[in-house]
């Protein structure tokens, strides 16, 4: 593909609205920076409150999309990724969603650049209405700017497979590496969609003894794919609170699941992974993505006495990307059927629809 | 001090009664154990519950005390040191007041004994009816059995200085061993009683920018002293929660303490240290001893945005007892001012009726 | 099988004589200890030199035999498992082959039993002439002391397969803990014996992104067998450094393997660690078992320009075992390959004869 | 001071020969970037030996000076310091000797900028023969650049003192990261100068029990300092090799320095610094900053069966000198008597000599 002179994006002009199909320049690459074809982009849960305007920090008009990979169109000069591989036109790359300054006290001294004071966000927090315009991956191209950090990929890697990795994948290694799970340990996982099914993964890449997961009636096509994964399921809604508990205890010799990650970060949610919590555990907060009120929490008895740790996961970084495309890439685990719809650029708001009705488990454009 | 035929301890034989004074046999010394005179005792806010009869771990009759340094008396053949140091009659000691298996899964494989499945404590969860009866350090002699970790004091020590740092110094360094202060973290401490001096001074010795502590107006010559400590002060009765907070931001250049340690642990102090802990921080809960309802959390905007750690911490085992010792005998810290009353053995109601009316810092029975 | 009164063992009683069968009385069990059926015993490399003589810290006559799997005969009172599992005669249990103090400068405050001050050995430092005997694994039975951590086994496993996760498992998964394995990391390790392939397993078990196992002509066998436990494979007598190194760095865009483990351990697998391990790596010094003069390290070059961590692992505690008995257990590599040749406990002599002989892959008695 | 058209720097233009006074035009600055007035720039040991061609990195015309602080003249619109203050002209300042990219495997995965692929050093890697000149601090000016981290700094402070945070403050930071000294350890330190004594400071900081410093005869005026930064100290040339070895184990009841930091870094400590440290120890490579040949260490003997570290350190991050400069604005450690001799830019060939004289601790141009 040599570079357009403009390109087609789909852009959110309404809260509530659908998208709208629009056509805009394609700006010139300055130096550092690099044009994308982008030729999958995920549907993320976060994108329905995205459009519906429940996150506050959003302002139209936007191109939606935070999970994208394509290939180099055009490069601002001698460009190259993370590992020094010169990118040239025609290759696949998958690049950060998080743009981070680098130096700030977060970035530079405390090294987490989830945490960056000026981090901007592909598809959410940069609007569409002035150059360079591509700011979402629900378009044809992106602009991926100087800041961004990117891996080139093998010719042969199926792009849809990937999505997952720029977002969920890169949150799960995030709560991995926050959880600290050491060898022998049980993880248990609450919710098997995209985040839960990564942070499973992950927890048998830190050599856990098991991964337990827990879904609901909802989730009978989830839980088969996790334990594909690995991992053993229970259906909450087949047994109580007090049986899983004794469950737990049974497959761990008494002791309880070690790492709790709450990938589903409900007010139901929150409260059962700490009670399932073994002493000296850890409750990874990963799965709350919007606010949901008070959670009360027992400071003795739940906190103290059981030596507990809460983790609260916030987004992630370059490092948690790079770690979730690897295990993508790796073959080990069955992500490839985490993709079960594809739409073309033009079905965006179908795609939406599609995950608002909780139909598969991850459906990508393939603009 | 030759080994006695019987020795005197005080005794709680009902729960809300004064202690009572009675003499028991002293036992022959195991293989390994020993025989210690306390020579200082130190009243430990817990033992207020313990003998008001709040703790439901207890069976009576108790002898209280869980606070001790002393000397060696009589050795059950030969016995060492942590650092293999012979122990001789008159050597001064201080002795873990925890006493733990070593063996199960939380000593061997997670390197916890705090959390030990056998974990016993003198002055707490021995009784005295069956020998060797001096199980707790409000008496002449304690038996010291052989799985305690011991540590060979020089002899010009104060031992009075010491017997904080046996439980508030020990559990201090279990604190920041979990919180992880790094070097130009700004630390806020909550309470300035014994735990919270011993977590100001580890703060500060872990190359902290600076320490803030806050107190309330009954803690008057607490925060005096926390001063002499290092510390710069806040009263919370002279400046409201927001003006709190604004103090924070403009002290460590709008960022907030990177730790906050809550020493005090009531059910308003516990949301104020997750309310001004700052991104990516740690809240440690340390000084939650007692069963106190429930705290509501906002698990999204305090947790999870935040990307925050809540600690809790529970007792603490003989490495941090080390570190507290090793603390305390540095001389760095003026930790000699925290003992403000001492006692004879016979005069510990007394004592208890100094704490429970909070006068001074800390009371120590010198038996 | 009930208590016997007396039981066979093998017994060194002159360096670089043959092991001679004898009859020992079966003590009577402490409280806390138990005695064991031997049902395997693990020939280790380290056996070698002990019957050789080369090993200063051994005392004739001795049961040699330090990796041992088998079966409840009797315990000295109740006993229980790391988990509190109750212990009952003909329950299949592991213990640890070091018997460690749990109470020194090393157990209690530096957590590393493997430096305990007053370590004891299973049959390398434990002489059998005097009660209880039974202090090695090449032997009916096994005195199991009551410091000895201990782990109840599935009634279903075949023992052979666990004696190696008793020393080579445990050893690697403490140079796994000392060398730190990042996910999306690149592993090399070099030596594809039984400490290889455990090493190889642990880094897959830690996530990385791949495992290069380097071996010689010699190890054709082990070298397929390491391909079966997922690792990349190199003869090094089929490709001389310089290509070896280019090898690497292709397979790891250009980086080099970030971590670097060494189960060989020789004068000429050392330097060629260094030199491979990537700027910013480790280089785990865990198959070095003898003395074998000196290496010489360019220390602006290799260490300071790279950044370079040399890391020394010297054996392993409780808690490894438990990480290697759990991976041996949990069926995702072939560790049944491992085991190559099984002999009745009379054909001792026999067995060490095939090892010296470099036969297979690992002999085990079963007694 | 306003933006002047040309400035005066001291320039290397020949190995060997004296630095030339030169006047290069102020450039323009660009978005993002700064220019500083220099108001106090370290003369380091390294500046000898690139001055004297023997650092091959170097290539002329270059303005040596990689340790600085200043003044801001002039920013590229608006620019910010690492904790988002806003900077104003006249503002004092401290920059980042290394320029790094952020984005790299090394920067971005490993989060270790230290070895950052393009990574640039102020007044060592840049010359000044092309625009902006002014590379480097024996100079007028300098232009900071966009990626450079930046803090802001108390108005009252004094420059010189900081210059030695910005280099050997911020590389003893690194080595205390990677050495991780726990509270209660015994810290060794070969070498007081600059790097020592921060490194002794650091140590104290990270809460160890005592610093020990080892020295010569030659650094009788340094060794009085390193006493009131409240190490003990060693002269090697008082008390031989052996009997130090003693000392240090009488020091530390029979364990031995858990950390060694050899800021000296000479074929002669190298093995020193093995030797002394304690079984389960490190040893940090941090002093040796230039070839030296190789050094033989007894692979088996000290690295396995010591359970030892070695840690090469390799320059430091923006991280680390935010925490040095934590340090010296501490005003706990003298850090202002380092400081024994201040002199004008055009003195500059003088103070390299003072340098190579070995008089004093540190010379400081106040351009």
């Amino acid at each position: 593909m040599s570079t357009p002179d403009t390109a087609v994006a789909m852009v959110l002009e309404s809260f509530g609205e659908p998208l709208v199909p629009k056509e805009f320049p394609v700006p010139d690459v300055e130096p550092g920076a690099l044009l994308a074809q982008v030729t999958a982009a995920g549907i993320c849960g976060s994108d329905l409150d995205i459009s519906g305007g429940e996150d506050p920090r959003i302002k139209l008009p936007l191109i939606i999309g935070h999970e994208g990979v394509g290939k180099v169109i055009e490069t601002g000069g001698e460009k190259r990724d993370m590992f020094g591989a010169l990118l040239q036109p025609g290759d696949k790359i998958v690049w950060h969603r998080g743009v981070t300054c680098g130096r700030c006290y977060y970035c530079a001294v405390k090294r987490n650049a989830s945490l960056c004071m000026y981090r901007k966000v592909y598809g959410i927090t940069l609007p569409c209405d002035e150059p360079p315009h591509f700011n979402g991956c629900y378009a044809q191209v992106l602009y991926v700017r100087p800041e961004s950090e990117i891996i080139k990929l093998p010719d042969d890697v199926d792009e849809a497979i990937l999505v997952s990795a720029t977002c969920s994948g890169a949150t799960a290694a995030h709560a991995m590496e926050l959880a600290d799970v050491q060898i022998g340990d049980t993880v248990l996982v609450i919710g098997p969609g995209p985040l839960g099914s990564y942070a499973a993964a992950f927890a048998m890449e830190r050599g856990c003894r098991q991964v337990i997961m827990f879904g609901t009636k909802y989730d009978i096509e989830r839980m088969k794919l996790a334990e594909q994964f690995g991992c053993k399921t229970i259906n909450i809604h087949e047994v109580n609170q007090q049986e899983r508990k004794e469950m737990l205890l049974e497959m761990t010799d008494g002791i309880g699941p070690d790492i709790v990650i709450d990938a589903a970060g409900t007010p139901r949610t929150v409260p059962e992974a700490i009670e399932m919590a073994a002493r000296g555990g850890t409750v990874s907060i990963v799965g709350v993505a919007v606010p949901q009120g008070e959670t009360p929490v027992a400071m003795y008895e739940s906190i103290a006495l059981k030596n507990l740790r809460i983790q609260g996961v916030w987004v992630s970084d370059a490092r948690h990307m790079y770690q979730a495309v690897q295990l993508a890439l790796s073959g080990k685990y069955p992500f490839d059927q985490l993709v079960t719809h594809r739409f073309p650029l033009e079905q965006a708001n179908e795609a939406l629809a599609t995950l608002e009705r909780r139909e598969g488990m991850k459906a990508v454009l393939e603009p």
